[in-house]
């Protein structure tokens, strides 16, 4: 039952740089509000952004033998997700571990539990977006499984789907989609920037997106306060 | 039952001004420990601190449709105050409501539910209290109100309250009190700056508030250690 | 029932000096993976480190008058250490408690439940570990004691033990204990330095630490994905 | 500032009677979605149902000195609405003043706090709703105010306020709204009747809200699954 | 983006009837550990304990318009499972849908926020479980999907696979591996009954699973107390 | 560092024999308000009452050896105190443990994690204070250690310290003070008897209590409302 696959297949290398400059709101937005883990993950320290290939890894509570089973299975691009069977909040990764996902060009860890040298890796620049910071060990005990579907956050990640995070939080595209997805994604940027000019310029949303009729149809009213 | 109330009285202009020169802490504390917001609302950047009136938002979960409509009652000098009628952590704003706010002269948002762009709201320095960080987006689909009251974060704000919000949380005075509460804060600083001195200088509380005798009466007893 | 216990003895200033440059993390692990409080403790500012002797508060909720006493109980050298008797999140502690505790050289507080004035406290550099941060003032009723046992976050705190804190949390070493924990802890830092630099050159923690084998007899196995 | 308000107006008793009736989801809806108090405050027991008018306190955590000077405030056919200044679960009431409380003819208690005795109020058959079962002590040192307005669990009640409770939590109806919510209520009830005998007969919610229309043109999609 | 999958495979009914006697804790043991839902899914009376086919359902927060969408794909020994698509504790669910689906011959309902009705519900002997009880009402204006895969509480949901639900939560067993779940569940149920009649008998576990020369391996000693 | 303490001294068995007919909450207070676990530990059934003796285990998350080792530990009239070494709501316990417990007259568990097989602990009459009820498996891979001081659900339980449970939660009481706190509680209770028999005449607690005159010099004032 503890399985490790090898040989999964990444999303193209061109369309993870260009996901890296797309911020997860608009990813999610773009792929039909899909895709996001809960927010109970956060970035252990602000203005990390990256977009890389899932590894994932599903392990027991409190113990984080398959995290070092699993650094052979990343490449360079990589995001190493991290999801226990059942809750945990103890410390599962730190500085060394690190190290050694740095030295092969990961590009961070999305973990549902908790990491530790916080400080460490912030010099490093290793980001992390995790539930919790713990310093508390783990064992290295029990097997788990790497490259398998895991539910992280409350959201599905397959191994080689594509993982988006910044300062909001962590975003999942589903391999197959993420071309299309990036020019969804990239269609919403635009559309955006013009709408941005407007609003700095005073013109109000409800102008732009034509709300009056509709919220007057569904029955608003306005009185005087007071 | 969806009204939004327009023309609502603010609190001058003056007393505005100076309550953004005191804390949150210290104005609890002036007015009878009363007014404050639940803890759970926290700043997304640290260092933000303002004092406007409020305009009120009541909205449902998921549904941001209402802050389009509140962004129209918004004067310089407001604070947005948005609160869901069930519990939502969905990210109702971001940088485009912000941009829009901000050209409007309104300091900034509080809001029992999510926030998105926070990186954006951040470099425009547009100040948010809020629950939670989460780029879940939301519909517009269902009415609410505007300037109606509200209970956000477990407080009681009514439109046209002052809002004061810094590193600590976020205080609500209600509007006709809005002066005799900044006086009493003014003079409860006063009096903390005295205090300061002397406990710089190595003074203990003890005897600075005189409570050696209140402690014995009550029975408080010294024994040596081990 | 309300006791000051005086005179408590504390740890050797040298083993503190030699514990305030190794991690929470590191001291966790060298003494068997003990003493952690728990994960609810967060700095209100990034990069404070320190390690001193516990004053230990016993305090009833919302009511902060045992501080007031146990100042006077603190020497240079010491963290203060209050642990409510029931559930608080009130602001216990703000910038003139902290005045007063600098004055006598205390290194910092740490406390299972709100502080105040996180704004002053940063700028003048007295770190905190709290639970949360809440403007909501507290009474000066009820007593409670000083330097009794208490559980602060689920773990327990004699007086004079030692209080090691970091950015990732606190960590109690039992006083008659530390000189051990100190040297067990530098040989873990140096046996980790040599680990380091063989996984920055991207050797496998797998082959560091001679895992294959046992993984392989645990059943782990390998596929090719997809 | 601390201030107990006597002779309250209630509500008329044959609009309580029959509210105590109806259930609160039903009520809740029957005046538009509002009035119902957060979902933490549980009912001791199940299958209570109560309809009374509040009599509030306000009083500070693990204090319940209040709640003594509030008993001589009730009357026969209310219900004690008890909310802390800040977070607390300590057990405020237990079958002492349950039986005081008993002896006026009070219905039942409603507190954003702890209760303790629980299978005495259970013989007994006096109903609680309350955020936690915890035998924690509280003290009486600190004073509040009884009928001033609330918020408890997240809504606001105020004193005179109708009060119903049964084992889907808490709903507060305003005192001057109360005939007006029966009748509305009362017509709920009789339209969901008819409507219950036709699922019941298999029709579905589809075909009797006249559906399908408004989803197809919302662009609901039907496909054949696998 | 809105699909409701018709015509979705069931677990073959008998193979459902059969779990139907085996618990949740055995099945899930069964099955490799996996596949429980998350332990915040409490039902909302005791006793209850069904086995049957998932018609899911993904829709926005506070919104159940597309359970009654749902209601018309579902079949007798279908089980109803309902996940928003971000964090909601609204009552979605009550005494007239249940009409309806018991009208259908479904087993129960799964829901990933909440439920209200509650006394009506455990009269009608129609089982629920669900993360909270709540009267808070939902609208219907925004769709979503029917018989698409589903993260409810944590784990993964497809249309067609089994739910086994019983005092314990509720554990989801793939619909392809039903068979083969079924048969490591008795077995597993047999080799309890006898190591059951063993303990009772006064015999030890660490006998009768051979664990005291691996615990002694493993370093364990054992030191008279005191 | 994994030890197990056997002969511990327990308490006094006429001592618990007469501490079980008393109420945690009437225990608590006579002890002078401490010595209460969390009220996150809850009775899986209504009404079980039980005094014994604390037999204690400390071990990791997800992982119940040394359970199966605690119970060669237990005696008659002991009861198992279960504390991880960090957050776990795995299902540590279930039915079958539970009958090797019962076989040897073991009073019931409390765990600071998960309990399954909760339908059959209630039929045999076994009482669990547990702070979830979850079915997830544990492994058997890491020690522990047994009858070493834990701290669970916030409290300090030392081996054969008394352990009083109830429907209000977890009381523990010293071995040393226990003939004491039995005595204090006996009065204690002696006391309540003639206030309740006050109170239900309906005499108040303000007079009863003698209360009137430190409200009033407080500052507690009277005003008439509306």
């Amino acid at each position: 039952m503890s399985v490790v696959y090898t040989n999964v297949r990444r999303a193209d290398p061109a369309v993870l740089e260009a996901l890296a400059r797309l911020g997860v709101a608009t990813i999610h937005e773009a792929q039909g509000r899909t895709g996001l883990l809960g927010p109970a993950l956060r970035p252990i320290y602000a203005g990390a952004h990256i977009a890389g290939s899932a590894v994932t890894v599903s392990l027991p509570p409190a113990d984080n033998w398959m995290i070092h089973v699993a650094v052979e299975q990343c490449q360079a691009g990589d995001v190493l997700v991290v999801a226990p069977t059942s809750y945990s909040d103890a410390g599962y990764f730190g500085e060394l571990l690190a190290s050694s996902l740095a030295a092969r060009g990961v590009l961070g860890l999305v973990i549902d539990a908790g990491v530790r040298d916080v400080r460490d890796l912030t010099s490093m620049r290793f980001p992390v977006w995790s539930k919790v910071i713990h310093a508390q060990g783990t064992v290295k005990e029990t097997l788990g499984s790497v490259n398998v579907p895991v539910v992280c956050a409350g959201g599905l990640v397959n191994p080689g789907d594509v993982v988006v995070a910044d300062d909001d939080g962590v975003c999942i595209v589903p391999r197959r989609e993420a071309a299309a997805v990036l020019k969804a994604s990239e269609a919403r940027e635009a559309k955006e920037a013009k709408t941005r000019e407007r609003l700095k310029k005073g013109e109000l949303g409800l102008d732009i997106y034509d709300m009056r009729e509709k919220l007057a149809q569904r029955g608003l009213t306005y009185r005087k306060g007071e």
